[in-house]
């Protein structure tokens, strides 16, 4: 697969804790000049780098993040506001004590109160399956496709593990027609993004494709 | 030091992603029986928790946590929600993004925003020593001082690294007059909790002192 090609595919990421405006402005630069699908960046930065790339790119940022359990109140508040401030793409964290009580009915309902709040925007929802069950999985799978979100995602990047390819291809095969997979965490080489995307992954959230985009010359 | 005497210091602590309602219930039951300072638990759980708990006990949560990059009108938003569910004490995170660009007028800002967002409510300001140069330990000292809150924290549990005996002995001694200290991550022990109290810290932020004190059936 074209590396040009496999970077269409990536949301070019930096949510580390302490990232500056001067590091999130460079990655805007890059996503700019590899053509990522988007850049995910913290929810501070998103006025300022939606001003900054205007329609050159993509922005996403991160709702609930990483623990998601804010109250459902807060991710609405939190949606609209990224959204106000230019955010083109959302990605929450489900609540995973509700996942844990089994209280699937309330994890559906906050998902459909966020899609609500996005005024179309895409929604990407996390569900950690570092975290998940096999049964908790195929579980999450239904719900984000019931509530209506664009795109299930396996992690936030912040808790024990990453995106496996097994965990995507279960949820590739599981979620209802039309909604994508999106893989985060831990993906570092054109190998890795190449076994993602062959599986039916639509999207990547890294940082080190786009790293060796520029150490390639490419 | 009295055993019961350190326990009125603690905010008993569950902020586990997977926390379930039952576990923060069995929290409350804890905290009463003990008479800690307050339980801290996810904003989900306030409104139930404070209904449960009535005047017995004081609810405690963390807002902007543990990222601390959410917007400043998604952290004001989250206060306020989570003073209307019933919290009696809020522990915000600050922009480490906003600290690392030396921005410490905007870092002042944001918490002066949140304090006139709590309703006279007890504000805590974590300030993630653990990810903080020398320097920056002393002007989060004066930041937090300088906005008005009621504490500075040591950490969130979810970084690198707690709280140390150095970093705690400092924040005392380089604080406004007023001000708490708290200590959270990684005290686990009766003698962890006396060293940080007779350096003048007023509150330790754990769950393994209860624990501790079920086992010996204090």
């Amino acid at each position: 697969m074209d590396k040009r090609e496999i970077l269409k595919h990536v949301d070019h990421t930096l949510l580390t804790t302490t990232a500056t405006w001067e590091q999130v402005k460079q990655l805007c630069d890059e996503g700019i000049r590899f053509c990522t699908a988007s850049v995910c960046i913290p929810p501070c930065y998103v006025k300022k780098a939606s001003a900054y790339v205007g329609d050159r790119l993509k922005i996403c940022t991160v709702i609930g993040f990483p623990n998601g359990y804010a109250s459902t109140a807060a991710k609405v508040f939190e949606t609209e506001d990224a959204i106000r401030a230019g955010a083109d793409e959302i990605d929450m964290v489900i609540n995973l004590g509700m996942v844990k009580q089994g209280d699937w009915d309330a994890v559906t309902e906050e998902i459909r109160a966020v899609k609500a709040s996005c005024s179309g925007r895409v929604l990407k929802v996390i569900v950690e399956a570092c975290q998940l069950t096999q049964d908790e999985k195929v579980a999450a799978c239904h719900a984000v496709s019931k509530a209506g979100a664009d795109f299930i995602k396996t992690s936030t990047g912040f808790s024990t593990g990453g995106a496996t390819l097994l965990d995507a291809a279960l949820f590739h095969t599981t979620v209802a027609p039309g909604v994508r997979v999106k893989a985060a965490g831990g993906i570092r080489s054109w190998e890795d993004a190449q076994a993602f995307l062959e599986l039916g992954v639509d999207r990547l959230g890294t940082s080190a494709l786009v790293g060796l985009a520029k150490k390639e010359e490419l």
